[in-house]
Formats: structure tokens, C-alpha cells, sequence
């Protein structure tokens, strides 16, 4: 392992805040030495980087509910690893960690926030990188939103935009384990043959057709119950049309905004009255409380194969700001990683 | 009585649905004989005819939660008066009844859903007129809206839109009995003056002011944790960005959208994520099961003088298009009446 740690660290930094869409200028790749440690610490070879939405408003310094990333220094994320070196009572070399380590092959930490998935003598019961996905992060976010305020009753239909993605591809799925009619929304016909072949929601349509908004009609003959929001603009004024009185929107992304230089006007906010709509923001760090319970559920379903999990992994830090890029206009299917 | 029975029933339908701004060519008036009555019926001689917003949406027979009003029909109305005649075994001549009668000055009832708020021997203990405002249904629109939806803690900031409205003057003086920072948003400077002098809210912001942000933003220094939404359009999306975190916004009404023929587009709906905004609309007859509570409270309330009431009261049912054209338009203080 010392060979290891005679190498350096590479990281990518923030360079600049991006307006509009972001482009691989507003990142920076740097080399610096690998820390060494101090009493109490562990030091963390990250195995995979997690690339989600909300780091595109890390990006800017529009107030938001969290602090936006220094320019200059390491982007935020999610990565999973293995433990490298440890001065913590705690961790031992070779323990599979999930930390917030950010876009960098190594991180230190005093083992605040480090969850442990696995060691040398027991490895996780599942792929690793899945630590990052349906039962990471976005596993809990699409349980939390799902549950905590959407609660769908048996019967009744769910509608998720992006559901090809890590947090919606879930949401269906839960709903389907739930006894609901599950209905996604994708971009192009083969998201959503994933979306209904492979992870079995009982219909999908495509946002990019021309009569998209006839062919989510004939999707919900009951209309909506539960709309888990991904992405905004245009799609929830036409899923606001279907929704039923008294359903819920969750408000977990909005992320056909994230990179307009104008907000989109939602027309059809009448609807939130005459219908009775609970519409309500959320961010899965808000649901602390349920987290455990959340991971363990989606854990077990993942390991008995009742979820599945579809991963875009690109290959080495390098590649990070790119398919970062493309996981923001959609070119991802599944759960966006980086290969470290 | 007989002498009053052998006069007409005067009553004004619906002519004609009104694209954008209602019109007095809309309404008709016609003088019908008054029915006689069936076993089991009641006649009532109506002395106050309520004008509300929700009318405007029963003109129009785009789809609503409510069945609108059909051409050639009386329009739908709550109404206070007195029973002239009875075959009902529970209303007496001189009873003080409330009930949905409509823009008529005599209406038959088989005594579903009529109210009896006095007699000869026991008048009503408030003024009549107030059992169609504040101890009525906007009365109970305040009072579900605000502790059901909004459930304001004693200490924060309720915001209510057309603040010196039937509803909007009820709310805030309900959330300063609470313990609240109350603070309205009206149009003009009398009213504004109206809502802090006379109904003690701590401040009143004016939304046809230059700088109406600006004075927004300095009238909620704590941001806003409950806004009662009457209006909708541009200053929603000012509210919006006041709101505190898991800040709650009940939408009672958008009158400013019910005469537009283009809907305003909300823009700022991503603060309903970042701040993590619980929106939720509502329809009071939804809280039938705190109907009775609510009315009771209010109604004490208002006998002890603990929350005060202000009418504009036109005379005659003739003059009722032209009034509820004005309440639309804001023209009114308070509760919007006919005397008939």
C-alpha cells in the first residue's frame, strides 16, 4: 500500500462559476501530495465518484440551502473507496468507506460522515459503486420524496420525470413494490424501453415526441396521483393538467432550469388550487433521520434483485467534467460515475 | 307575511360566460313568482346576498372543482335572512337562517344545509350580515387555510395577500391572536391604513407601490414563515422569494389570474425546492368536519370583539353585477354584501 501513497493526488477544481450552461473551462485538474495523517484520521483511496445534479448549483453563488464551492477549490461529491492507511480506532485498511470526498482520487477524513459498506474480511453484499445510487444518495432521496410526502396509497398512479435516472429509475420501481401504477418520463424512445422493459414501470413517455402531451394522457387514464418532480419547465405545466384532486408533487429537482439564464413561467399553477395539490420542496438531507432505515430497504431489494440498477461510468478523473456535462442535458441512462 | 308572499321574486341568472373581465351583460334580470310550498319546505326572505371570488370561476365552465353555474340559472350566492313561511317542523316564521340561495331575494328550502343562527325569541348575537363574512364561509376559509394548511407557531411571520379582503382581514387577525407577526399585502394606501390601524396588523405593504419589493422585504425582516395566497401572479413571485425554509404556503385564491385570459407564469417555483415551501391549495368546503368548530370561534371571536368585521354593502339585488365587478376589481373594504 505505500507504493500507494508515494503517488499524488489528482483533483479538480472549481475555476470559475459557470452562467448558463457549464463547459469543461469552468473546471481546473490539479496534482498535489498526498496528505499525511494525524491521529484520529483515515486516509481513503476513492474508488468511484458519484456525478449528480445538485452540483450544478454548487457551482454558482446564488443563495441556495447549501454553500456554493469555493472557487479553487475541490468540486463537491459522493464517492465510495477503500481505506488506505487509518489512524482511527474505527477503520482499518481495507474497509470499503462512502464518504463526500469530492472530485479527487484521494481524500483524508476524521471519520465524521464515512459509512462504512464493507472490510477486507467481509465485502459489500453489493457492487460498490451501487453505494453511490439506489442505495446511496439518490436511492434515499427517491424513498424520502416518495414516501415522507408523495405516500402513494396501493392503487394509485405515480408519475416520475427523469425516471431513467438514478433518483427517478427508483421512485418507479418503489412505487411498483408498493402496488402503484408506475409511469415515467424520459427523453427518446431508448430511455424509456429501460424505463419499461428492463426496470418494469408499466409505461413511459417520451418528452421529446411531438404529441407528448396526448401520449402522457393515454399513460394515465386515472390521472395522477403522485408526480415525483425531477425536472420542471414545460413538463410540470402538462403533468399539472393530469394531476388528480387532493395528489402530491415532491419538488426533488428542477433541473431543466438549473442552466437557463431565465426561469421558465409555470403557467398552470391554478391547477395547485383547483385541484387541491400538496406541492412540496424537499432535499434528501433533510430526511437524516430516516437515512439508515431508507439504505437498508433499498439494500436488501437491490440485493434480491427487486430494484434494479443500470450505471454510465466514465473512465478517470479527467473525464469527470464531461460526463458531468452530459449527465445535465441527459445523455446518461442509470446512475452517472466516474471510474477513478 | 301573506302581503310580502303575493310579491315576485326578483333574481338575477347568468346570461352569457364571460371571456376575461366580467361584464353587467353577463347577468340577467328577471322577476319569477314566488313557489308555494310542499310539505317539509321552507321560504325564505333573504335580507344580505354574499359576493365572493369563487363566483367568477362558476361563470365559466372551464373545468373547476365545482359544476358551474348553467346558462339561464340563478347564480349561486350565500345568502342570510329570514324564514316567512314553514312546513318544516325545525323553522319557525322569524328564524334567522343562512343558507346557498343565490343572487334572489326568496328562496325555498327543504332545510338541508340551512344554518339557523336566530329567532324571534333568540336574535342572532352578531349582526346577521356577519354570518356571511367573517363568521361565515370566508370566516372558515381563514381559519382551515391558516391552522390547517399553514400551522403557524406563535412568534413567526403570516403573510396574507388582499390582506383587507373578506378572508386576507380575517387571517391576520386570527395569526396575531396566535402569537404571529401578522403582515398584509393590500392595493392602495387606504387600505393598507385600514389593515394595521383597524385591524392591528403589524404592517401592511402596498402592491401597486414603485418599490413594492423593496417595502415587501423590509415589512418581513424574519422572511415569511405562513403566506396566505389570495392573488397569484407577479406578487407570488415576489412573496416567493421571502420565504423562509420549510415555509408553508396555503393558496386560497388567485384572482389575479380568474379575468386574465392568459395565465401568468410563476418564476420562481425552484424556490419551492431550494427552500424546501410546502404549497398546497384548498377549497373550504374540503373542512366540513371543522365547519361547526371554526364558525363557533369566530363568531366569539367577533362578539367580544376580538377580531373586527368591515362590509361594503351595496343596496338592491339590481346593483349586484356592478358590486361584484368592483370586488374583482378590489374596489371593496372588507366584505363585499347586497342588502336586498
Amino acid at each position: 500500500m505505500n507504493l500507494m501513497l508515494s503517488l499524488h493526488n489528482n483533483q479538480i477544481l472549481l475555476k470559475r462559476r459557470p452562467t448558463g450552461w457549464v463547459t469543461p473551462d469552468d473546471f481546473e485538474s490539479v496534482q498535489t501530495p498526498i496528505p499525511s495523517l494525524s491521529a484520529g484520521q483515515v486516509l481513503v483511496k476513492n474508488h468511484f465518484l458519484s456525478l449528480d445534479p445538485y452540483m450544478r448549483s454548487r457551482m454558482s453563488d446564488a443563495k441556495s440551502y447549501a454553500e456554493p464551492v469555493k472557487l479553487g477549490e475541490v468540486m463537491v461529491g459522493g464517492t465510495v473507496g477503500e481505506v488506505v492507511e487509518s489512524q482511527h480506532p474505527k477503520f482499518a485498511v481495507g474497509d470499503q468507506v462512502v464518504g463526500m470526498f469530492g472530485w479527487q482520487t484521494y481524500g483524508v477524513s476524521n471519520g465524521r460522515g464515512l459509512q462504512k459498506v464493507g472490510s477486507a474480511a467481509a465485502p459489500s453484499r453489493i457492487p460498490l459503486s451501487v453505494w453511490l445510487g439506489a442505495a446511496g444518495m439518490p436511492g434515499v432521496t427517491a424513498y424520502a420524496g416518495l414516501f415522507e410526502i408523495g405516500q402513494p396509497k396501493a392503487g394509485e398512479t405515480v408519475l416520475v420525470s427523469a425516471a431513467a435516472g438514478a433518483v427517478g429509475s427508483v421512485v418507479g420501481q418503489l412505487a411498483k413494490l408498493h402496488g402503484c401504477r408506475a409511469v415515467g418520463i424520459a427523453g427518446g424512445p431508448e430511455k424509456c424501453a429501460y424505463v419499461c422493459e428492463q426496470l418494469g414501470f408499466d409505461a413511459c413517455v417520451d418528452y421529446k415526441s411531438p404529441n407528448f402531451r396526448a401520449q402522457l394522457k393515454a399513460a394515465v387514464p386515472n390521472g395522477v396521483d403522485v408526480y415525483f418532480e425531477n425536472v420542471g419547465g414545460a413538463i410540470l405545466d402538462a403533468v399539472l393538467a393530469r394531476m388528480n384532486n387532493f395528489s402530491r408533487i415532491p419538488v426533488c429537482g428542477l433541473i431543466s432550469d438549473y442552466n437557463a439564464t431565465e426561469a421558465y413561467g409555470v403557467k398552470n399553477f391554478v391547477a395547485i388550487l383547483s385541484k387541491r395539490i400538496k406541492v412540496q420542496g424537499f432535499i434528501v438531507t433533510d430526511f437524516a433521520q430516516i437515512w439508515g432505515q431508507a439504505v437498508q430497504t433499498l439494500a436488501d431489494h437491490i440485493e434480491h434483485g427487486r430494484i434494479k440498477t443500470h450505471e454510465t461510468i466514465a473512465e478517470g478523473l479527467e473525464n469527470a467534467p464531461t460526463a458531468f456535462i452530459g449527465m445535465l442535458k441527459g445523455a446518461n441512462l442509470g446512475k452517472q460515475l466516474v471510474r477513478l
